[in-house]
C-alpha cells in the first residue's frame, strides 16, 4: 500500500511533460493486505517503462549486449493509490543525461486519466557487463534517450 | 540489478549505527537477467524491515488495527550487488519523529559483514484504516519507534 | 526460468479454444538469472486473468464483497520461454463448475501467436470473507464462469 | 490468498519425511488483499529451497555453469494460510530421480510447527545453458540429489 495524504501541494506532473507513456496492467499479486498496490511495485513499473524504451527504442540487448544499465538511485513520492485491475501509465522522460550515465522522470498515471498517483526518478549507470565499470553510453542508447529529453510526444 | 560503480565517495554506514537488524534471506526470483538482485527488491527489503519492527515491538494489526502506516516516499541509494543465496541484514533506525508521520533510515548489509549494498530512505505516514486521513501515531507505536531513535543495539 | 525440452508430445491448444484472452505485459522483474521469465510468474500470469474475469464480469468485490475466492490447487506444465519485454496472452476457460468451487485451464501464449508457453489449472474454492467457510458461488460469479465453459469467443 | 477448506482428508506429511528444511520469513509484499501470502508466493518458496540445496550442496553455479535446471512443470496443493511475519519452513525430498531430471516433492510448513500450509511438486530437467537442451545430471548435482531421496535428516 502506497499513498500519501499529504502530497499534492507542488502542481502535480500532467501526461504531456513526458515523451514516452506505456501503460502497464497491473496484477493480482500487486495489491497488498491494505487492498492497495504495493509501494514497492512503483519501483518496478519505473524499471519496466525504463527498459522497455532502451529495448525497443535503443537496441539494449539484456541478453547478450556488452553494455548494460545498472540502477545507482530511486526515488519515488507516493500521491494517490492504485488498485488492481486498474491499468496504470508509466510516463517516462530523460532529466539529466550524461556520458556514462542518465537521469530518468517518471510519473504513474491511472490509465486513460490526469490522476496522478505517483512521481520519482531513477538514475541509471551504464557499465562494461563483464568487469561492471562504468563506460559510455553506447550511440544508439544515446540517440534514444535523446529523444526522451524534449517534451513534447515522441515521434 | 543494482550496482553502483561510483558509490563509495562518502563514508559508509557501520552496522552499530542501526538499532535493529533483520536478516532477510534471498530468494530465487530476487535475481534478475544481471544475475543479481534487482533493484526493486532492495525496497522489499525495506517494507519487511520496517514492518516486522511495528508488528512485533509496536503491535501494529495489519490485518484489523484502526491505524495503518501508508508510504509517502521512498529513495534507495544502490552500492553494491547482492545475489541470491545471499542473506540480507537489513538495518533500520528512525532519522525523524513526528505525530503523524516517521522516516526510517535502512541500509543493506550483506549478512553477517560489513558490505554495504544499499542505504535509503522511506517515510510512514500513519492514517485511519477506513477515511486514510492522517491521524497521530498510536502510543505504542510511538514508544517502538523511539527505541529506534537513538544509537547502539535495541534491548 | 522455465521451459520444457521434452513437452510437445501432445497436441498444443490453440487460441479458439479459450473463451476470454487477456494480454499481459511482462515485467523487467519478470526474468530471472537464466534470462527468461521465471515459472513463479507464470502463475502470477493465471492469478490475474482470473480475477480480472470475476472482477469486471462476475462483479466480484475484492476490497468488501461478501463471497472471496481462495486457491486450493494451482498446476502448470511449462512448454516454452518468455522473456521481457514480450506480452503474454493469458487464456481461460472453464472446465469444471462445481456449487462452491471452480477449475479453470489456462494457457499462455506469447502474444497474438501461436506460442505456447505453459498451459496450466487453477482450483478456487468460494468462502466467507470472514468465516473462510465453502459457501456456494453467488449467482453473478456463476454467471460468469458459465460463460466460461462453452467453446468460441465470449460475446 | 490460498487457502483450502475442504483439504486435509488425507493424512498430512510430517516435518520428519523430509530430509531438508529451509526455512524462509515472509516478506510484507508477501501478502495479499485477503490478508495472507498469495498462492504464486507458495511456488517461489519451492524454487528458494530448491536451489538454495543445489547450489550448496550440489555447487551449481547458476552465473556461470555450463548446467542448470529449468522447471518443467509445477502443482501445489494449499491447505491453510500463511501470512507476514510468519517464517515458513520450505521442506524437501526427491520424489524421482532420473538421468535428466529430477521430481522435488515439498511441504510448507509455519515455522517451528507441524502446521501444514501447502505440498507440492516441482520437475527440473537438467539442460546446457547455450543450447538448452537436455543433458545428463552432472555427477556432483546427482549425489546432492541423491541424498533428498531418503528419508531421515541429511547429516
Amino acid at each position: 500500500m502506497a499513498e500519501s495524504p499529504t502530497a499534492g501541494a507542488e502542481s502535480p506532473p500532467a501526461r504531456e511533460d513526458y515523451p514516452f507513456v506505456l501503460p502497464i496492467p497491473t496484477r493480482w499479486a500487486d495489491n497488498d493486505v491494505y487492498g492497495h498496490v504495493n509501494n514497492v511495485e512503483y519501483l518496478a513499473f519505473f524499471d519496466t517503462v525504463i527498459n522497455h524504451w532502451l529495448i525497443h527504442q535503443g537496441g539494449l540487448d539484456i541478453h547478450a549486449g556488452g553494455v548494460i544499465g545498472l540502477c545507482a538511485e530511486s526515488h519515488c513520492e507516493y500521491r494517490a493509490a492504485l488498485a488492481f485491475p486498474d491499468v496504470v501509465d508509466a510516463a517516462l522522460r530523460v532529466g539529466h543525461l550524461g556520458r556514462r550515465s542518465v537521469r530518468y522522470e517518471i510519473a504513474l498515471f491511472r490509465g486513460g486519466s490526469e490522476y496522478v498517483a505517483a512521481t520519482g526518478w531513477f538514475v541509471h549507470v551504464f557499465v562494461d557487463r563483464i568487469s561492471r565499470r562504468a563506460v559510455e553510453i553506447p550511440a544508439p542508447l544515446q540517440a534514444a534517450l535523446l529523444r526522451l529529453t524534449g517534451g513534447g510526444a515522441v515521434r
